[in-house]
């Protein structure tokens, strides 16, 4: 029988994030998940005061809920991490986004934790339980996975419980497979393509754009847009004195 | 991305079985669990009333729940299938059996559910929320799987939530894999094995070898011996034979 422990995969570099979870049981499953599976990084979005106490009540997940911290804005906990990974049922939304199912993502989020220099962190996020991600959150991820469920007539698209969906999840992450290749891809945070986006945005209005092209310029569509740039780290930086150079050559006296 | 009910598996040929499951949350989850990677047949072994209204409240589960039944005992929840896998905690309890870790007993599951002839049934047995497995229902399995857990010091040794347990384990038999090769071990349905090992306990007191063997003759240490014989359905017939015969031998006035 495999130890888990001598698994490759650097866990302390993958972030498990809850949008707007609302059920302290959920939270607590999920704790529970983690701890059982070797994972600690846990982030709550959440805009009013989340119920952890009693979450707190899982069984040795104590640990994994003391050292979760909220976040007011889904940017801020997802700073710092070069992969966002949105978690969705399929066809619950248009989907503009790759999306991968969940055996096919794992091998893209392993590869991100493996970047040399500990420069990969992965945020894989999960929506509340009702609705799951709204098209804005999607908006923050550089893909989508899907766990496969089977389909039933005349019943709603199929769902899984929150504390069920991570399991598997982070299973999937760590159970026995191919070696884990590290990506090639180039590094860049997500906090800092938000910035991009911030003054991308801002240069749309400053220049108009939104007014004329309201329709196109739903915030979650340019924050897509930017996201599909698969900005490198130099390339933002170049992006943000473009951006820059335009916002002060409009606003010039 | 893959769609789930294309895999190989018959998902109706394995049976999941909750042995004195207590808490209604954790049955609805199990049967949301199967429901949503399209497993059907569920069986709960306990011997008071089941609080199955409750569970009944499991979002989109209420078709698994409504086609699973009750078993008073864990052999005739089993009776059929010719496969019998427990889950259990390493460390938990002295292990007497071969012991896989979930992707290494997968395989197996899969080749024995692939049986020509829909010959081949597997049960999937987990035990309480609090105790898990005990060692007498352990002796009913042909072999023992456990979920790699992460080790923490200081902590008791760490053991899933039942719901999440149930989707880890549905989840590793129907994710994408090598091909499932059917298994060429002979077939014995788990109550003609039930049956041999009755009748050779029944052997045993009538011999007096349980009165001067009273420390090797536990019923779940006879059991184990029985299952270590992995009769195929012709021997198990021949054994039959052999133990009826010493029984109207020794019963001879």
């Amino acid at each position: 029988v495999e130890v888990i422990s001598s698994h490759p995969l650097d866990r302390s570099r993958l972030r498990v994030v809850l949008v707007r979870a609302r059920n302290p049981n959920n939270i607590g499953a999920v704790a529970r998940a983690m701890h059982d599976f070797g994972f600690t990084d846990l982030r709550l979005v959440n805009d009013y005061p989340v119920p952890l106490e009693a979450a707190r009540s899982a069984i040795d997940a104590s640990a994994v809920l003391q050292a979760s911290s909220v976040a007011q804005t889904l940017a801020e906990a997802v700073a710092g991490c070069t992969l966002v990974v949105g978690t969705t049922a399929v066809g619950e939304r248009d989907i503009q986004h790759t999306l991968l199912s969940l055996s096919e993502a794992a091998p893209a989020i392993q590869s991100e934790a493996a970047r040399p220099d500990s420069q990969g962190r992965v945020a894989l996020l999960f929506g509340s339980e009702k609705t799951g991600l709204s098209n804005d959150e999607l908006s923050h991820c550089d893909l989508l996975l899907t766990i496969p469920m089977a389909r039933h007539e005349g019943l709603r698209h199929p769902s899984m419980n929150l504390g069920q969906a991570v399991a598997v999840c982070l299973w999937e992450l760590i159970r026995p497979g191919p070696p884990i290749e590290p990506t090639t891809r180039q590094p860049t945070d997500a906090a800092e393509i938000e910035r991009v986006n911030d003054l991308l945005y801002e240069v749309l209005e400053a220049t108009e754009y939104t007014r004329r092209h309201g329709a196109r310029s739903d915030p979650a569509e340019i924050r897509r847009l930017v996201h599909r740039m698969s900005l490198g780290t130099l390339d933002a930086q170049v992006w943000l004195g473009i951006l820059r150079q335009i916002l002060w050559k409009i606003r010039r006296p």
